[in-house]
This record gives structure tokens, C-alpha cells and sequence, in this order.
């Protein structure tokens, strides 16, 4: 028996109940683009992103603090808020300083899922902070869950690829023993020298359905690894940068 | 508009919702070991075989029709069951004629869940059938789920690589529009040439579990296509051959 935390991978929100999260840190992962778009604000001076599950909560709560609010349903702005779900539409110039809340179909569910099965610690992963959440999880040294979002609860590519690209860095310090982890890893393998071109040759469902918004740009550098590079953690129902 | 029927890959059991699965063929695959045996039993020229969820059912009915017992718990014979869940166990001499009334852990399971949501038919998939499986999907021209029965509901590495063989030969004369199903077949090419090689060093679980208890032949044996390459469908509460 090795001494190591144990990772595990669950491939949609709708499995999360089969892994005991109690204790683990759960990494909620939403490359395209809700975790893409957290790590990008955050990077960029936000004070903190509050993350809700309805759009009517985010107008309200936008109102409330007189805050930036932000949202997609089904990959564009939602009616009634200001802003999407882009990485460029969140520079420096716009963002710093300010609070921002933020409804997305997918990460915000899994996330207050996580937070209601009483998960430790909840940080987000995206391509853009990947080299952050690894060197977290593995200084850490606690129970892992990489929690893809996927797309309406079901598996999704680029969520996999990057669960897949965590288990090959931080694989030596856990007991990986967990069929999907290892999938997400061969799959990673096989897709890390051009995700984008992976993507598009594998028909990813979010592929097609984002570059028919005109959004190749947004999926290329949702895939670009450490682009944003800090840590985003969940505390006291806010997303905030944890000091590195 | 393509006007080739779908077909989804489902990774579990807990995911079946998630899909309408009226006006399909779904194929239920528990690669180790309940539909291999299935295949293995029919091929080997049993009557029948009665799929049951618990081992009470299984005792009762194997009381009542006079018939062989079978099934497996965590990958052993069940207690009060005569039989287990090897291909090894029904060579032809035994099983000819007969009827079987078997009970696992995870493929019944979704057997019963597929037929509780209106399946409009229901065949056994596994390699040892795989080429009958696909010639009859291309027949059909139906939509088709590919049902995996995973381990305890998390997916597991040879029920995907089931359903990616099957995307892999039939998916010209399909839409599909499913992740799950683009994943699946990148780990089955990646596999291909030597499954059980890929399954070992990619430390599946079903290979640890199984050659834990020395059933190393077993899962050779299930990983070899068209072995028992007869076509199983269910039907009033029986597996049977259907006729080529």
C-alpha cells in the first residue's frame, strides 16, 4: 500500500456522487470557457469573480454590488447580462480591481455541487493556470478530484484533455487508481502537441459549436497552456487569487 | 443535415438519462466478463440465457426451470450459484441445449435500465462478437447508443475500448455527433495492436482486479475479437442467437 493521496477523475458532474469528495480538493475544470474566463479575470487584477448557477441571481446580485455581471448559456451572453464568457473580453484595463459575477452553463453547477458534498478545498483549472494548480495539488499532498464540467453532463474532450494533462505531471505523487484518469492521460498524449488540431480532427462537439460563434480564436487560447498562471480558489462564495 | 441515424457512446450507467434511448438499438457491453460470456455460452450453443439482477432472483429461477446457475460479485463466483463468469466454464459439451440463467454486476444492470427506458432493441456487445455486432448496427441503419456497463458506474478502460472498436468500423454510415464516441475510438486506435498490453500498462483497474485472482487468460481471451462472433439480442426476457 503506497502512502500517497488518491486522484481520481470524474468525467461529468452526474458521476460526482460515485467519489467520496469529503477531505479532497476539487478541482473544477471548464476549459471552454468558464475556468478559461476565471483564470483570465483573476489574472488580470479582478478582485474576486462570485460565481451563481442562474442568471437571475447574477442580475440581482450585479445590482446589489454594483458589479460587473457575466454569463453564457449555451456559449453566448445570456439576456440580461453585460458581459460573455471570453477571455478577451476581460483585460487588465476593464477588470482590475473590480468584482465580477459570473454564471456559466456547466462550471458554476459543478462547482456549488462540489461545495454541497463537502469537498476541502475547491480551486479552479483551466489550460491557462495549469502549471499553478499542479505545483498546488502537489505541495499540498491531500486528496485530489478533477471534476470536468462537461458539456450538459455529458464527457467532453477538451475538459478530459486537461484532467488528462494534470494526472501527467502530478501522477508520481498520488495513487492513481482511477480508469479514467489514465484515459484522460493517453488521451492527453495524444492530443498535447496541437490540442486545437485534436480538437477539430475528433468532431469535439464544443469545437463545432464555438467556431460556429466565430470563436477559433477563444478555443486557441483556451488550449494555451500557463497563460494566466495563478491560483484560483473558491472562499466564502468567491473565486479569489491564492498568493503563490 | 446528415440523414444517417446517430450514435452516442454512453460511459456508465448513471449517464444513460442523459440519453433518449426510445427508437434505438442499444448495444450493452461488460467486456469483463458478462457479455463476453453471453457470447461465449450462446456461441458454445446454449438455448438461452436469462439475465437477472440479484442472486436471490438468480437461485429462484434456477429452481423453478431446473437450469445452470451463474454469476459473479466484485469478480467471483457468487455464493449459492453453481458457476462463475468465464468463457472457460461453457465449452460446448457443457452448455448445449441449455439454459442459463446469469446474474452480474454491472451489464444486467443496464441490460434492465435500457429496456426500463423503451429501447427498441437490445443486443450484447463484446469482442469476442464485435464483427457481428457491427454488421448488424450497418444493417439496421437504426440509432444506436453504445452502452458501456463500467465498473460500479465509473467508466472503465475495455468497455470504451468496446464501444471505440465498434465507432471505429461503423461510423461511415453513422452521425456522430459525441464526444464520448471521438474519445472512445482515439483509445482504441491507440490500443489496438495489443489491448491487453495497453490494459496493463495503463493499469486498468479490471486488469489489477481480475489478475488478482489469476485470471490473466481471461482477459486475453476477452480481448480477442470475433472469437464467439454470433449476434445476442434480448427478447422477452432471454438472450437468444439471432439468426444471421
Amino acid at each position: 500500500m503506497s502512502n500517497k493521496p488518491t486522484l481520481y477523475t470524474c468525467l461529468s458532474p452526474a458521476l460526482l456522487h460515485l467519489y467520496d469528495v469529503r477531505e479532497c480538493i476539487v478541482v473544477v475544470i471548464d476549459v471552454l470557457r468558464a475556468t478559461s474566463t476565471m483564470a483570465t479575470a483573476l489574472y488580470n487584477g479582478a478582485k474576486e469573480i462570485i460565481p451563481v448557477d442562474s442568471v437571475e441571481r447574477c442580475i440581482q446580485l450585479g445590482r446589489e454590488l454594483a458589479c460587473i455581471t457575466a454569463g453564457e448559456r449555451d456559449g453566448q451572453v445570456a439576456p440580461g447580462l453585460q458581459y460573455g464568457n471570453s477571455s478577451f473580453e476581460y483585460p487588465r484595463s476593464f477588470v482590475g480591481g473590480k468584482t465580477l459575477v459570473l454564471t456559466t452553463t456547466n462550471g458554476t453547477k459543478l462547482l456549488h455541487m462540489a461545495l454541497a458534498k463537502g469537498a476541502t478545498e475547491i480551486i479552479t483549472g483551466s489550460f491557462l493556470n495549469l502549471s499553478a494548480v499542479c505545483e498546488h495539488l502537489i505541495a499540498q499532498n491531500k486528496k485530489v478530484i478533477l471534476g470536468c464540467a462537461a458539456w450538459k453532463d455529458k464527457p467532453n474532450i477538451e475538459d478530459t484533455l486537461f484532467a488528462g494533462a494534470v494526472v501527467s505531471r502530478v501522477k508520481e505523487h498520488f495513487e492513481v487508481n482511477c480508469d479514467a484518469s489514465h484515459m484522460a492521460e493517453c488521451l492527453y498524449d495524444l492530443a498535447k502537441d496541437d490540442m486545437y488540431e485534436f480538437m477539430k480532427r475528433n468532431d469535439a462537439s464544443h469545437y463545432h459549436r464555438l467556431t460556429g460563434f466565430g470563436l477559433e480564436k477563444d478555443i486557441r487560447h483556451c488550449l494555451t497552456p500557463d497563460l494566466a498562471n495563478i491560483l484560483t480558489q473558491y472562499r466564502d462564495g468567491k473565486l479569489v487569487v491564492l498568493p503563490g
